[in-house]
C-alpha cells in the first residue's frame, strides 16, 4: 500500500506561499489585469478552457503553486489512485480499506486501461445496459398490454441521486422523444407521492439504486412505490430495476425486471458516470449519448495526469483553491454556472466537495492544523446576479468564484434584442461578473464603491453536450480528489454521516415504543433524546401525530 | 426621518457578549443538554415552535443578547419600519430613500393596520385579484376558443422569481385540478424554450413580473415568448398578465389582459406575498388559499414585535445569527428544510439574506469593522445527510444549522415500516442531527470522532400548508431585517448588483460592435474587456459564435 502523503504545513513550498499571500497580486492596480495576463493566464483540456487572470496569483505565485504540487507528490498519487491502490483508508485505524477506481469505468477507450479489471466489470455491465435499451428501443421489452415504456423513476439518496439528477437535468435537450425520467429520493413521503400521482404506471419503469443495499430512504421509497404498482394491478417484479453492489440485500433478480452492478471502489458521490447514472441516462438520452459523456470524462480524466499546473485545469483549480482557502482564508467557494441546464450541478457538486472534503484529521489519523474542505454552494447567473451577488461584491465576506458558460446554447433557439442573441447576454454578463469582481471602482458615494480583488475562475466550453458534460464532471472530481491530497486527508469515506444514523434509529424505537404504548417513556434510557421529543411536541402531547395510511 | 440605529460594536452589551463567548456554553458536557433546557429554551408564534437549547448559550448569553436588543432598539426599529419609516436610505449619500412596508401587505385583518395608505393599495389589488380569479373559475375568462385557461408561465428574476418559485413548490399539494404553474427566469434562452416548448399556449397564461418594467432578462424573455404565442397564431395581448409598479414602462394595460401593480415600498426580495407571488399563487391554489398565506405572515409579523426575546422567534433567530457569526466567527448559516415541498425556500432566503445583508458600510455611510450578513446556502433533509452534512459534523468549518420541520406530512399518503411511518423517519432524523452535532462522541478511532458543539435551531410546525408558509416566510424576512438593524445597515438596497450590469453593456456593445462590423476592434477603449472576450473565444478567432435564431 502507498503511504500516505504529508501534511500540507510541513511542505517547504506552503511555506513559501505563506510568505507570499501577505502581498496577493492586486488586480486593482493598473495594469493589475492587463490583457498580456488575460491571454496568457488560461489553459484548456478536453474542450474545455479555464481562464484565471482573475484570480489573486502573479508568476511567483503560480510558480509557488506547482512546486506545491511536486512537493506533495499529488499526480504520482492521481495515477497510483486511477491504477488502483487502497487510497480509501486511514493509516493504523480501522477503515474502509478500499480502492478508488470511478475513473476506470470511463476509461473502456484504450485497449490497455489503467485499471483493467474495473474497467473490464464497466465494459460488461455497459453491454447488459445496451442489450437492454435496445430491447426498449426496437420494443421487444414491453409492459404487460404490448406497450412502450415512456417513463422512468429513478430511486436513490445521496450520491446515488444528486449526480444522476444533476446530469439528467444538464441533458434535457437531448432527451429522446417520449421518454420521461423522474426523481424521488426524500424520505418524505411528500416527495414519493408527489412523483407517482402523476403517472401512467403500467408504462412506467422504476430504477432503484443502492449499492448496500441497505439505505433506509431508498427502500423506504421502493416500497412505497412497490405498493403502489401492486395497488394499481401491476406486478412490480416485471417493472422494476436494481443498481446495487454484487452480494447486497438487493441482488435479488428475481425481484427485478433487471439488474445492473456497481462496485465497491466506487464511492456513491463519484458514481455518476457508472451504471448509478448510466441506466437513467441511458433510458432518457440513448446509449450513444452515456457514451459520448463518458468519453469526455475520460478525455479530462487522462489530461489530469499532466504535471505542469499551467496545463492541468483540474489540478490547477485544485491549487487555486488552496491559494484561497488555505493562504487568503476564505472560508466557502461558490460555483455559478451561467446555464439554467445546470440548475442542479453546484448540489451535486456541493456533496462531491463537502462529503469529501470535510474531514478533520489526516490519513495518519492526527487532528489537522489547517482548513480543509471549503463550504461549496451556488446557483445558475444570470439569477444569482439578482440574488446574492450583492455580497459577493460587497459584502463583508471574501467568495472566491467559479463561473461556468457555454458559446453557444442547446436548443439553437434564440432572440436578437438590441442587436446581441440572448445567449451573448448571458455570457456578457459571466465576464462581465468577473471583471467587476476584480477589478472593482471607485465612486465619492460609499456605497457605490465596489473593493475588487474579488477573486475568480472561468471555464468556458463550446456547448452544453453530453461529451462536455462528461468533461466537466470529471474536471470537478478530479480537482476534489486533487485538494485531499494536498490537504492529506481521506478523500473517500464518510464517518461523520454516522452518529446521526444511530441517533435517528434511537428516536424511531422510542417513537414505535410510544405508538405500541401509550405508557412507553424512554425518559430514563435516553434522557437527551427523549426531552427533545417531548420539546418537538412529538410524542402526542400537543396533538395526535397522525399515522397516515399504513401499508 | 428616523436617525439611524448605534453600530453594534459601540453597544456596551456587545461588550459583554464578547467576554462571554470566550467560554460559550458546552453542550458536550455531562448535563449540557439537560432535559430541563430541552424543555425550557423553545418558544412559539403563529403555529411555529423554535428550539434553540442546542446552541451555544446559556441564561446569561440570553440576558446579553436581550441586553443587545434593548440597546440597539431593534422592536423600535422594526414597529417604525412597519408604519412606514424610509428606512431604505444611507444617511448623508444619495441613496434610494424609501419606505420599507412588505409587512404593509399582509396587515389586512384589522380594521386599524399600522400603514394604513399601503394596506389599501394591497387591499385594492387583491380584490382586483379575486375578481380576476372568479373569472377563471367561473369561466367568463376564456381563451378564443372558448376553453378554460390551465397553465401560468411565471416570467420574472430574482425578488420576482425565487419567492414565488420557492413558495409555489411548497404548495404543489394544494394546486387547483387542472392549473399548472411554471417559471422562466434566466436569460439563457435554454430556460425559455425548455419551458414553452410543452405547453399548449393556447390556454396558457403568462405573467409577466417587473417592477421596473426595465429588467433586461425578464424583457428579454417576454419577448421570447411573445413571438412563441405570435407564430402560434395567438394574440399575446389577450394572454399576457403584467405585474409592475405604476408609471413602469411595463404599465401598459394596452397590451396586457390583466395589469396588477406592485410599489416601490416593497423590495424584489420581500415582494413574495404582494401581487408579485399572488397572481401565480391565485391562479395555482385559489384565492383563499392566497389570504391564508398573507394570514400566517401578518401573525408572525404581529409576533415580531414582542420584546421579549424569549418570546420572539425571529428576534431570538436573529440574535442567535449574530452570537454565532460575529461572536462565534461562524462565516456560513446552512437552513436545511426536512420537506421535499421547501426544495428551494433555502434559495430565496439566500437572497433575501445575502442581498440584504451582504454590505460593507453603515447606515451613515462609514465601513464596518464587523462581519455583516453571512453565506446562507442549504437543501433539504435528509437528502442532505447523505452528501454534505460531512463537514457539517466532521470538517474543520464550524456551520451553524437551522432545521425545518412539520409533525404531519402534506398528502398524508405513508408507509409503516419497520413500525415507523417515513414521515416519523423523517423528523426523528432531523432531530437526532441536531443533538448528534450538539452532543458529539468520543471514540478511540479518531475518523469515528465528532467533537459536538456544533450549534443548531430547531423550527417546528404541525403542517406545511398555506398558513404555516406564511409564517414560515415571515419569520425570516423578520429576522433578516432585525439582523440589518443589529448591524446598522440599510438591508433594503442592492448597490452591488450595479457595477456587473454596466460592464456587461460594455462587453455586449463589443459583441454588437463585432457582429455588424469583423474589423470592429474594442482594444482601444476597454482593454481588460476585451482582452478578457478574446481569451473567452468570443470574439470568433477560435470559431464562430453562432448567432442562433433572430427574431
Amino acid at each position: 500500500m502507498p503511504t500516505p502523503g504529508k501534511d500540507l504545513d510541513r511542505l517547504a513550498a506552503y511555506h513559501r506561499l505563506q510568505e507570499l499571500s501577505r502581498t496577493p497580486h492586486d488586480l486593482t492596480a493598473a495594469g493589475g489585469l492587463a490583457p498580456e495576463r488575460l491571454a496568457r493566464y488560461r489553459c484548456r483540456a478536453a474542450g474545455i478552457d479555464l481562464l484565471y487572470a482573475t484570480q489573486r496569483v502573479d508568476d511567483t505565485v503560480l510558480d509557488g503553486l506547482q512546486a506545491l504540487a511536486d512537493e506533495s507528490g499529488v499526480i504520482d498519487q492521481f495515477l497510483s489512485m486511477k491504477q488502483g491502490a487502497v487510497l480509501n483508508r486511514i493509516e493504523g485505524f480501522a477503515s474502509e480499506n478500499r480502492q478508488v477506481l470511478h475513473t476506470a469505468c470511463r476509461d473502456i477507450f484504450s485497449p490497455q486501461p489503467l485499471a483493467p479489471e474495473a474497467s473490464q466489470q464497466a465494459r460488461d455491465e455497459l453491454a447488459k445496459l445496451r442489450v437492454f435499451l435496445s430491447e426498449l428501443d426496437n420494443q421487444t421489452l414491453r409492459n404487460g398490454k404490448g406497450e412502450t415504456f415512456t417513463d422512468l423513476v429513478h430511486i436513490g439518496i445521496g450520491g446515488s441521486d444528486l449526480g444522476p439528477r444533476a446530469l439528467s437535468i444538464a441533458m434535457a435537450a437531448y432527451r429522446l422523444p417520449q421518454r420521461r425520467v423522474h426523481f424521488i429520493s426524500n424520505v418524505d413521503p411528500d416527495d414519493a407521492h408527489a412523483v407517482l400521482q402523476g403517472l401512467d404506471l403500467s408504462r412506467t419503469l422504476v430504477n432503484v439504486v443502492s449499492k448496500s443495499g441497505t439505505t433506509l430512504e431508498t427502500l423506504t421509497n421502493e416500497e412505497l412505490a412497490r405498493a403502489a404498482f401492486t395497488n394499481a394491478g401491476l406486478d412490480p417484479n416485471r417493472h422494476f430495476l436494481a443498481v446495487t453492489g454484487t452480494g447486497s440485500p438487493m441482488d435479488n433478480p428475481d425481484r427485478y425486471l433487471r439488474s445492473f452492478y456497481m462496485f465497491d471502489y466506487i464511492g456513491g458521490r463519484y458514481s455518476a458516470t457508472s451504471m448509478v447514472g448510466a441506466v437513467m441516462l441511458g433510458f432518457a438520452l440513448g446509449y450513444d449519448a452515456v457514451i459520448e459523456i463518458l468519453r469526455g470524462a475520460n478525455d479530462m480524466d487522462r489530461a489530469a495526469e499532466e504535471r505542469d499546473i499551467r496545463k492541468n485545469p483540474p489540478l490547477l483549480l485544485a491549487l487555486l483553491c488552496v491559494w484561497n482557502h488555505n493562504l487568503l482564508g476564505c472560508e466557502t467557494v461558490a460555483v455559478l454556472p451561467y446555464s439554467q441546464a445546470l440548475l442542479r450541478f453546484p448540489a451535486h457538486l456541493q456533496q462531491c466537495e463537502m462529503e469529501s472534503n470535510g474531514k478533520s484529521i489526516t490519513r495518519n489519523g492526527d487532528p489537522l492544523r489547517y482548513a480543509s474542505g471549503p463550504i461549496l454552494w451556488g446557483e445558475p447567473g444570470t439569477n444569482g446576479q439578482h440574488a446574492f451577488y450583492q455580497l459577493i461584491h460587497q459584502g463583508t465576506a471574501l467568495v472566491p468564484t467559479e463561473f461556468i458558460g457555454f458559446r453557444h446554447s442547446q436548443y439553437g433557439q434564440d432572440i436578437l434584442i438590441k442587436e446581441t442573441t440572448s445567449q451573448e447576454k448571458l455570457l456578457a454578463n459571466l465576464l462581465a461578473q468577473s471583471l467587476a469582481l476584480a477589478t472593482g471602482q471607485e465612486n465619492d458615494n460609499p456605497n457605490q464603491r465596489f473593493s475588487g480583488n474579488r477573486p475568480s475562475s472561468v471555464l468556458i466550453a463550446d456547448r452544453l453536450d453530453p461529451y462536455s458534460l462528461g468533461a466537466l464532471l470529471a474536471l470537478y472530481e478530479a480537482k476534489i480528489v486533487m485538494q485531499g491530497f494536498l490537504w492529506n486527508i481521506n478523500s473517500f469515506d464518510q464517518e461523520g454521516v454516522q452518529l446521526g444514523k444511530v441517533l435517528a434509529n434511537r428516536l424511531l424505537a422510542h417513537m414505535a415504543g410510544r405508538s405500541k404504548d401509550p405508557n412507553y417513556d424512554g425518559s430514563e434510557t435516553d434522557r437527551a433524546g427523549w426531552a427533545l421529543l417531548k420539546a418537538a411536541g412529538m410524542l402526542g402531547d400537543r396533538e395526535p401525530r397522525g399515522k397516515g395510511q399504513s401499508s
